[in-house]
């Protein structure tokens, strides 16, 4: 099991912080953490709202408070009605308080113009949480084969991680990198064709917007999907977390449920699981793990098999919860906070979308650099042709070239970013992952020092 | 798998509180769920520091308020200094904020009188996460035999769940009734020679202060425990969520990581994890989710692993990582909030002990009835003893007849507790869990309606 988002050059990234403030000379005044989707570590303001909601559920004798507006306040009350005996600190029912999977259900139902039904909706501490509680139900083995599930290659290593701690298959499917990462579905026939030989395909996984790939899928690319996934029996995970960073210029996010649900009966009626996060989209809330799973036409003995199993918790974060609920049912036009609550959303996404454009744009600038578009998520996934040195020197140190990239990168700019190896890449190629989440000014001369330092290590290993 | 703290019982407990509020006529006016310890939902007011510090965490505009005291403004920036981009929204490491696991380690320090290394403390979200992912490390089978693991009957069903979760053998050991529920050697040798036959001991899980039997355990059968584990070679599990709440006189918390130090070597070089919670004690923040388990001599490689797999869920709930923090480090004597937070400590401790006796001198009061002391954690245990035709009539029904008894109380009187098959019992006793938790006005009068029942059932069916 790895976990490469917070792998060894992670560790070795903290233990580089330490060595500086120590005093250490290095090249480098500071480590830049662009490995992970930590929107507030990288200097993202919260959103007013969600913690004036998030101080005075935790809090009530600010009910008070001249300084909260009402429209918080009467969500707060809300909230705290939901909670047995009015208090945070009470265990809410295992899938989440019914007031806020009622929100959350009215949130999906505005989305797609599809009806919701609260009871689909399970609270989770973050999506992660979700994803593995409901893979989890795919468990049991098929006529003595164990089950598979089709994931993205690249991938985000928490199906990886939990498939290796289930027990479970891995079905690989590359995403073509040449039609903007998007999925093509003879290399969905190929990977299941060949997985059907040692075990027995139950799932497949979506990460759109993607990640680590940025990429938005078409409508259509969604139609061809759920046509496959119908052909094959498989059970969809729709992991749409990043469903708020849309940036490109024609790309729009249809979640699988809107899609299925339109393309009418057979498809209409399959299984699905879509899950969503506090974390991303404007709000970037990591710490307080809060998301949710929408589940669909599940099999009802499986469903109940589930609710069980999540009771076994006891209860997600009722203050993740609480986040969830302020997402879900944000300030309305003509409320006291909607204007500034509009101002703040507008601002990150706005300039996420300037970041965005100018990280693939930096790639493209790099001779032997590629990189696709970043029409959603947080993150660019851009392709390096390695000279041949490199790689043999990776190689006589034991390390893929991505990692060794990645390594050489830290020691010398203090930039931390994810070799393409801890997501998967089609072999003989290389890449790596980069969040687009320090803050223009910082990202800019991060991209210009990463510049340098490739066509440099470039030189070096020609 | 089965939850029975979260069982059938409770479900048809919220469906009866939606037929009352539908009108449907009951023979009382409320139901009472004494079901699970889950002390804010009874009434049980928060302690005033920990949620000024969640909520100027949460909102650090607050700052400047003068309605918070100086230490609850010094604590908060503390922890946001220990965040990362200082937001309790950015992720924390996977074992938590760096500087909380300091203070918890400082805390047990005070605690024990023993060395603390925060290295060996890892926070999250609530005991229960933690228990699950150090149990998960003992997963593989020995020997070709699966690992079994050493629980108490009656035990929380938490154990009985993730063991079945995790495919490994549960080794029930009987608690003794006649000896206030402790631990007796014998039973412990008994237990483990016939499980032998079927799998591998590794683990001992002890629940100390008991659930849901209540009991403190004294220093001596502490130190048999763990002379009987080092024989055994079995990792100990110290499940002390309950450590601040003893009650009876004479008794007294000592923790297995104080004894197994005192005791010297080779005891001292015992593995052992211990588990606490905010969810219970004087604190009772349930919802929020926050907890921590120090986990000493750990084998390295398996220290290792533990922390790679936590890592893929990213972190505990940093806003639970934050109540942690207010246990681990409480306002001190000169402080401006020393006085309240402990006027409200000793309250909440204080009327918990009356209720405490209030609960088991009832107990004992009902002829057929009989109750140990309850000298910690939440909980009472009575045993009852039930008529033969009681017994017949939960047969032609298909229930154990506790379970059957638990049903009739709840329909006849809207009272709803655990009936003891639900936590495991000696064949052909009977007994049911209920929490001290109602506030004492509402326990007293659940308590004599309660009696009322249980002389009109003895009555009904002898």
């Amino acid at each position: 099991m790895e976990y490469a988002v917070r792998g060894p050059l992670v560790i070795r990234a903290s233990e580089i912080e330490k060595e500086l403030q120590e005093g250490v000379k290095k090249p480098f005044k500071e480590v830049i953490k662009a490995n992970i989707g930590d929107c507030h570590a990288m200097g993202q303001v919260p959103i007013t709202f969600i913690r004036q909601v998030l101080a005075l559920v935790a809090y009530p004798e600010l009910m008070d408070d001249p300084r909260f507006p009402s429209d918080v306040k009467s969500r707060a009350r809300d909230i705290l009605d939901g909670c047995k005996g009015g208090s945070v600190g009470s265990y809410s029912d295992s899938p989440g308080i019914e007031l806020i999977r009622r929100h959350v259900a009215q949130y999906i139902e505005k989305r797609d113009g599809i009806h919701s039904n609260f009871s689909d909706v399970i609270l989770c501490a973050g999506a992660s949480e979700g994803i593995k509680s409901i893979l989890k139900m795919l468990i049991k083995d098929i006529d003595g084969k164990r089950p598979g599930v089709m994931i993205p290659i690249p991938q985000y290593p928490l199906y990886s991680a939990a498939l290796a701690e289930f027990n479970m298959e891995q079905i690989g499917y590359y995403l073509n990198e040449e039609q903007h990462w998007a999925l093509d579905i003879c290399e969905l026939e190929r990977a299941i064709t060949e997985a059907k030989k040692i075990c027995s395909p139950r799932a497949i996984v979506i990460i759109n917007p993607g990640n680590p790939t940025g990429q938005v899928l078409t409508r259509k690319n969604i139609e061809d999907i759920i046509k496959f996934a119908h052909k094959e029996k498989l059970f969809i995970f729709a992991d749409e977390v990043y469903q708020d960073n849309v940036y490109a210029e024609g790309s729009k996010f249809y979640s699988f449920k809107k899609v299925l649900s339109e393309m009418g009966l057979p498809y209409s009626a399959m299984e699905l699981a879509s899950f969503m996060s506090c974390s991303k989209g404007y709000m970037g809330e990591c710490g307080l793990r809060g998301g949710y799973s929408e589940v669909i036409n599940m099999d009802p003995d499986v469903k109940a098999m589930l609710f069980k199993s999540i009771s076994a918790m006891l209860c997600p974060t009722v203050l993740g919860q609480t986040v969830m609920d302020c997402i879900a049912n944000p300030p309305q036009p003509g409320e006291p906070s909607y204007e500034k609550y509009k101002e703040e959303k507008s601002a990150v996404l706005k300039s996420l979308a300037e970041r965005a454009k100018m990280v693939a744009d930096t790639f493209n600038s790099i001779e032997g650099m590629s990189c696709n578009p970043v029409q959603g998520a947080m993150y660019a996934f851009p392709q390096m042709k390695l000279p041949q040195k490199a790689i043999e020197k990776a190689k006589s140190l034991g390390q893929c070239p991505s990692v060794f990239y990645a390594f050489q990168l830290l020691e010398n700019t203090g930039i931390c970013i994810v070799p393409g190896a801890g997501f998967g890449q089609k072999p003989g190629t290389y890449h790596f992952r980069t969040t687009i989440l320090p803050q223009p000014a910082k990202l800019k001369s991060m991209l210009q020092t990463l510049k340098d330092f490739h066509i440099k290590f470039m030189q070096e290993y020609k």
